[in-house]
């Protein structure tokens, strides 16, 4: 096992494996001297880094065979440290992959929870609100704000309970809290795609 | 059975029960000298023809009690139409009510296609895809434009299998007939809310 510093470049943070997050509007080059495996699936900053020689980019070890073409790196990543699980990454975008025996099967692609209160909001200034989602999901729900809670994510949950059967549920991603107790047997695993990484480094 | 001209009145579109639509941002309160029954979703306009003699405003037909406090009219109309439904209105927004034995169960609200499709390309660039949901939904997609698709239908497919049971699937919305294939036995019911209508004038 290798102790090297590893970053996960998104759209909004640099996410080092020390704990620390940068936004991407923030991070100053300059600030690190240090080597630095990453991924990035943020084309802006993978293009500036490419210049930088203590940035190793990931990209270059990955077998993309493996993996449907325009599928994002972060989740190629995560799906190489798992031999069986759902993985629901729920950040900006929600993420939901199936791995089975060490293969990919495919996954979606949901909107992240801020983006679907933007949307709801961008439908009608009737439907702004925030979320609660401490709501009794066996029932229909009867107010406004907890219908729009329960429709941006009960629908979702079914379709991971139908789904993951008998896997276990891999929770990762900023939101990934909010998912906990929504889903019988789910667990939060915040460095996925720093194992991921990790894996890939050492079996280079 | 009357056959007084019906309007439903959305944030997009006024909708006359001749078949006739025309744009809220277009629409001539002048152009219309009948008497026309209406609901309104559409606070502006709602107001707006208050001061019209010939445009009779349904909502004080309506027996508010039984539906929840800031549900939308449209929704409360068609419910009062039906005694035994799943009803997916696919506009703008989504909406799934279930009615039972003429008492509405409760509803959520999902985003509408267009409004999931900008939310998407919100999120980022890279998510920019035309939805085609001509894909098979029994398998997990292994491309960005089905995962998208995917995503953006199947959560919501998934719930409304899990809600409806042996219920029939009403669908109405401009978007009705893009869900019409992809839900077993469901059917289009483009006139719910004009029925709604209709049965509250006849009732009163």
């Amino acid at each position: 096992m290798n102790n090297n510093l590893l970053c996960d470049i998104g759209n909004t943070n640099f996410s080092f494996s020390n704990g620390t997050k940068i936004s991407v509007d923030e991070f100053d080059v300059s600030s690190i001297s240090e080597k630095v495996y990453y991924i990035s699936v943020n084309a802006y900053w993978e293009k500036r880094l490419s210049m930088q020689d203590n940035w190793i980019n990931l990209r270059s070890f990955i077998d993309f065979k493996k993996y449907y073409k325009t599928m994002g790196i972060d989740r190629i990543v995560v799906c190489e440290a798992l031999d069986n699980a759902v993985v629901v990454d729920a950040g900006s975008a929600i993420t939901v992959d199936l791995i089975k025996n060490a293969k990919h099967e495919g996954g979606y692609i949901y909107p992240g929870l801020s983006a679907l209160a933007k949307c709801f909001k961008d439908i009608s200034p009737a439907l702004e609100v925030s979320f609660n989602f401490d709501i009794d999901l066996d029932k229909m729900p009867k107010n406004t704000q907890d219908a729009l809670s329960y429709g941006a994510i009960v629908p979702l949950l079914s379709d991971i309970a139908k789904i993951s059967q008998d896997l276990p549920v891999l929770l990762t991603g900023g939101d990934a809290k909010i998912f906990l107790p929504l889903i019988p047997n789910a667990k939060i695993e915040q460095d996925l795609v720093f194992k991921g990484m990790k894996k890939i480094i050492d079996n280079r």
